[in-house]
Order: structure tokens, then C-alpha cells, then sequence
């Protein structure tokens, strides 16, 4: 369920990308109870003109390599499920493909379970 | 006011995406009562490294023509309006232009109708 | 923690874009309160194929020259802030880079402030 969009700058090779999906699955498996086979991810790569972000807002110190990872899912997780989410994508995008844990942003959209359709123009969740 | 995003793979023509945009656009003003004028998409298309989905979640079986389509929209519809839409946009893209039905995938986010400005800086929905 | 999508067609220069960044940001430091360094966004161009709306919708005349404007962020701001929001994103835009007042159309997401991660996997509104 969750639709993930990645946005990073261009010119990463495709494995570097790769990883970060992986991981990101990773964390959402491990945390946010996703079977593992619920992967629906687009990554969007951007010029610098592109790419805005500020470089230390809350006194992070973010580098081009930073990634914006908007996760929209349904409302069902705790606060605590969510803090351990960030802390476990971090730790994962950190080991692969090494992502500094100054450069990943999380934002999580939430949504009701009525609102998915994953083809057969049927509400799977919500039969 | 829907605002849709619609991602799929590179290397369709014009005619094809122009087909997914109307095809959506005809399920919308069948179920959702949105206005024949009212259309507003975007579209995204994604090398195979920045497209990733899972081929048989859920036994949906997919293929690389998926479409991923995200609607932001007004939280005015209910469960049965949500599950004619779902039907109707596979119905519709099925007709043209030829999609499988396992390979379209739907997601609403929905907003309050004071989150909108159609231009001129007004709250055209909340006046 | 305002995240901002910005569509608009393809062919702008560096310029451009930056001002249209630049009036975005000044429009939610002045009404929403967001501070002057808390910026993130994310710009996507298009050709003409993959950017479709509708030029008369609510007796608004958009042209080519059309910016959609999707901003994700916390769901604190009243109705009349967000008023004065789009009131003054299109006279900013309009004094820089120029646009049309017509020609911008703005889209508010709404999350809870849990639902976010500035870096370092904290929510660091959420602590």
C-alpha cells in the first residue's frame, strides 16, 4: 500500500537508487508491519535548479546528496511506529547505499484504507 | 478540482498518455460528479530503475504498463462512490487505451475544499 | 516543513524557476509562519503532453504559463490564513517571476506534525 515518491538529484547510478528503494522497504517491512511484496515506488531525479532545500534548517547539515522521501499510506500507525520508522530508514538508507542520516527527509501522507485500488478496479482494503 | 498524478513507464506516445488523462477524466464526471471542465493532471513518465512495483501483490497480476495514478480531491465521496470510480477508470482505460485492468493502480488523497485556489488567489471552493 | 511540488511546462530558465521558489517561500514565511530557512521543494517540468488542465475552468483563463503549486504541510493553519496564503502567492508570483495571477493554481495536503523527519530519523516536530 504505501505509494512512495523518492526525489533525489540526478546522476546517481541505477544500483545507488535501487538501494534506497531496498531499504526503504526495508524499514516499512520491519516497522510498519508491510508485507514485503507491497512495493509501488517512483523516483523522481532532479536537476540542482531543481532540488531546493535548505542546508541546516533544525541545524541538520544537509548536502546534495539529501533524499525527500514522501510516503503516502494509510492512518494506521502509532507515533511511536512512525519514530521508529524514521530511525530504521535512516539506520538502513545509512548501511546501503550509505546516505549520510543528515540527508534523508521523511513525510508521511496519510490516507483512509477505502482509498487504494491496486488493479481489477477493486477497493482491496476496504471489501 | 481533482489533481492527478498519473506515472507510467517512458516510451508511450502522446496518444496513448492523451487516452489514460481522458479516460480518467470520463470515470471522474461519471461517479464523482467532478465538472467535464474541471481537469487538471499531470504526468510523469519513469525509466524502468525509477518505476518499481511488485508484479503480483495482492494476485494482482502486473506488468510494465502499470499506471499509478494519485488523485488529490475534495474528502466529499463515499465508500460506494470510491468503489464506482475504481471501477469505472479500469472499465474506461481498459476501453482506450487498452489497458489490462490488473495494471492500473489508484490512490486518492483527499483535502478540505478551503485547500484549493484555482487561480486568482481565491478559495474558489470556500467563499 | 512546508513540502512543495511545483509543476509547471518545460523550457523556463534557471531564473525563472528560482523566482518562482523564491515568491513561494516569501508568500509562507509571510501567512503561514513557516521560518525563512525551512525550505523544500521539489520542481518537475513538462512537456506539453504531460501537462494538462483546463484553460477556463471556474471563468479563470489560464495559459501555458501555468504553475500548479502542491504544497504538503502541517495541518495547523486556519481558513482565513490560508486565504491570505493564496492572496499573496499570487501577488508575489506576479511581482516575481511576472506570472499571470490566472495562471496559478495552489493545492494544500495537510498532515499531522508527527508525520515528518528533518534528517537524523527524529520527528522532530513530535519530540
Amino acid at each position: 500500500m504505501p505509494l512512495t515518491q523518492i526525489a533525489l538529484r540526478a546522476g546517481k547510478p541505477a544500483e545507488y537508487r535501487k538501494a534506497i528503494a531496498d531499504s526503504t522497504q526495508r524499514a516499512l517491512v520491519a516497522t510498519f508491519n508491510v508485507p514485503k511484496d507491497d512495493i509501488f515506488m517512483l523516483i523522481t531525479e532532479h536537476e540542482a535548479d531543481n532540488f531546493v532545500y535548505d542546508n541546516q534548517y533544525l541545524n541538520v547539515q544537509r548536502t546534495d546528496d539529501l533524499v525527500m522521501i514522501q510516503i503516502t499510506l494509510n492512518n494506521t500507525r502509532t507515533l511511536e511506529q512512525k519514530k521508529a520508522l524514521y530511525k530504521r530508514m535512516v539506520d538502513e538508507l545509512h548501511e546501503s547505499p550509505g546516505l549520510r542520516r543528515e540527508d534523508v527527509l521523511i513525510n508521511l501522507v496519510e490516507v483512509l484504507k477505502e482509498n487504494w485500488s491496486f488493479g481489477n478496479g477493486i477497493a482491496q482494503y476496504a471489501l
